[in-house]
């Protein structure tokens, strides 16, 4: 078997990689070992109760338990686990270590026959939802997404954005109980909704379902309640990030949202990526944020001194697909309010954190056509329809599929894959 | 002892209860066995690792788990727990199984003896969050507090209340992670606040921290994602109720909620007594609910033959005390929409019921002054100060206690006592 066999698993009976260093992946796989995202899998035919830890290598999964338990590591405990939840409460310090064990089991010649046997084809696995979620937390981070939809809704208003916008990262609890898993087929929600013609609500199924791509972050140490948590602490909290859908039904939203904010129009689901990217992957991701346009509070001031050196933002590439046809390429550098910036004001009241905490950007636009993060906006308001294969979209019909992928630059050239996240609607129920 | 013996810990130093029957409880203790609310506790010094579920009677705990031991029952599995998860995720009919059984354990004459030695003065023990809270949703179901929110906010609006308020239960999604049992002190939270005729937003600590006396609904069977529980499957999945604190940041609040809702005014914390009633406990309490003005949609209307034969109001009778003052008597019977009908609206969407959701009714107000749930309402915005014996309150100050008790009619003119809620304002971090 040479260095060039693609990783295709009927060319290897160990169903392990190919030979070759590092174990035989192409160059350049934004799935390589210097990316090793996280999920939790499960074999066909295993059943729930096998649910465990997989760590990502190219179109494999390494059962990253067993490979601890056959090297010998101390981190079978937080391995061999059914979520990433112990691994998340284990603290930066521990993500490290544990990476930096990774990195070596697939890539270090001497591990190969151990690991080999414990690399299984993507194809031959179930993905699951990769950790249990406590709190779900969702901005309206992009300037440029919240100022598209105040041109749409508030055409006469003296400036798109509410007056608050430049000063605090708006945002709003979402229902954890509905955050699902990539693949994970999304029901039409059924609801109220009332146009302004008609005299009283009308009931059925939503006829403005929509899409928002957003990135989530994933929060793994705690906080004490009471005490906020700074800026500079970001990486000591937060453990990865997924790409995240936000499906949003407008009409019910609508009707429903004065004053008390999205309700309906939101929890019916939320789609996550099956694979948590850990920060420390992204390193060379890291780029400043937009320029600020005002003076910050401090809490919220990532120009100060002590946080400065850490830029905020991520250059993550992203493309939203709708039945295979790219749409849209949001580019997340673009977003105004950094994701330490939202932890920040998230906990300034004494809010504590828990584990699994997953916090969304709020749909990620960029300035121009062709980066726009939802229907809503690339549609504008169904007022300029898509024009797709099989006729034209202004809000999703039962049977489309959306797929939100990203890459984000990595060392030396290569890309950082992030996992995708995928969902297609089916028919109200 | 006497029948006629007080439950006096001291009285007894079998620490069990007096002589008599039904285990010499005073005649129309609202704790008595017809009550029988759920918590959990543990005894002085025993540490959070034996945290267990009990049950009060009287001024007593017992020790569910070990009468169940005890007894040879078989709900063993359900009790000797350290929440109250399990029990609440058994169902409907293992929770009228489990009530029948713990009745006969503490009002048989032969289980006395076993029993007598599980009893615990509640001064002994320490009461913790009695379940794990999944999703917390918090409704505006009061028609006279959304009314007098709209007057106070809106007066120049032509009607006091949203267009959308009287065809839905107005409701939102809030932090799970900071639910609080009864006695745990509240840090005044710190935020962005922005008087109208300030230029910029101002940072520092609440100065107007205000309660809202509400009633939570804790959810016990899961339902299906997709789809929706129809009102007359409520007591399927509602196992029982408590008082509920929603402390509001008023200044936090108004400066961040448009458009997406309160956020941070809310999130610092929300406290829920320790003990939850059994919806059985309260079939006597059982009211109609206000006359609707609107003709509802289907799935809300509990006119229907269907459901109106399982009248949706219970008659509990609130009062909120500030510094041992009674401040308020808020009557949750005239809370406009049902727990009911704010179970089929949040799941109509096909958003999933998980085991541990728990969603507050919002304010409790009642149409005239001495009725209202919340120091904005009482103080009018605070244009109308109370007068305490420490002096004048617009908003709580540091140091200021609140506490929320209520009690329902039980059978034969008893009373069925529910679970004080309480919490001390320490001073900003």
């Amino acid at each position: 078997m040479s260095e060039q066999t693609p990783l295709d698993p009927a060319a290897d009976d160990s169903r392990g990689l190919p030979d070759g260093d590092p174990f035989g992946l192409p160059e350049g796989d934004p799935f390589g070992p210097h990316n090793l995202p996280y999920g939790v899998f499960s074999l066909a035919g295993e059943g729930d109760a096998l649910r465990r830890v997989g760590v990502r290598l190219g179109s494999y999964v390494l059962d990253a338990g067993a490979a601890a338990a056959a090297l010998g590591s101390p981190y079978v405990s937080l391995l061999a686990r059914p979520t990433l939840n112990p691994l998340l409460a284990a603290g930066r310090t521990a993500w490290s270590d544990v990476r930096r064990a990774l990195t070596a089991w697939v890539t270090v010649p001497a591990h190969r026959d151990a690991v080999r046997p414990l690399l299984h084809p993507l194809s031959d696995v179930t993905l699951h939802l990769p950790f249990e979620v406590a709190d779900y937390v969702d901005f309206y981070a992009s300037e440029h997404h919240a100022t598209h939809l105040g041109q749409i809704f508030r055409p006469d208003a003296p400036t798109p954005l509410t007056p608050n916008w430049k000063h605090l990262p708006i945002g709003y609890h979402g229902r954890s109980g509905t955050v699902v898993v990539s693949g994970t087929e999304v029901v039409r929600p059924t609801g109220q909704r009332k146009a302004p013609a008609d005299s009283a609500p009308v009931f059925g199924p939503s006829v403005r379902l929509d899409i928002e791509a957003e990135v989530g972050f994933v929060v793994g140490a705690p906080s004490a309640h009471g005490t906020p948590v700074p800026l500079a602490d970001f990486r000591e909290h937060v453990f990865g990030l997924c790409l995240l859908n936000d499906w949003s039904a407008r009409d019910i939203q609508a009707w429903e949202y004065v004053p008390l904010g999205p309700f309906l129009g939101k929890s019916f689901a939320t789609s996550v990526s099956a694979w948590i990217t850990p920060l420390e992957a992204l390193d060379t991701a890291r780029v400043s944020p937009p320029e600020r346009t005002h003076q910050l509070l401090p809490y919220l001031d990532d120009s100060a001194e002590s946080v400065a050196d850490e830029p905020g933002g991520y250059d993550l590439r992203m493309t939203v697909t709708l039945n295979g046809q790219v749409i849209s390429e949001p580019p997340f550098s673009t977003v105004y309010w950094t994701a330490a910036q939202q932890l920040a004001h998230m906990t300034v009241n004494g809010a504590s954190l828990r584990t699994g905490d997953l916090y969304g950007s709020g749909t990620v636009s960029g300035p121009s056509a062709g980066q726009y993060g939802s229907l809503i906006e690339i549609t504008w308001n169904g007022r300029d329809p898509l024009e797709l294969p099989d006729g034209k979209r202004t809000f999703l019909e039962d049977g489309d599929e959306v797929t939100l992928s990203a890459w984000a630059p990595g060392p030396d050239g290569t890309r950082v894959g992030l996992g995708e996240v995928t969902g297609r609607i089916t028919a109200a129920r």
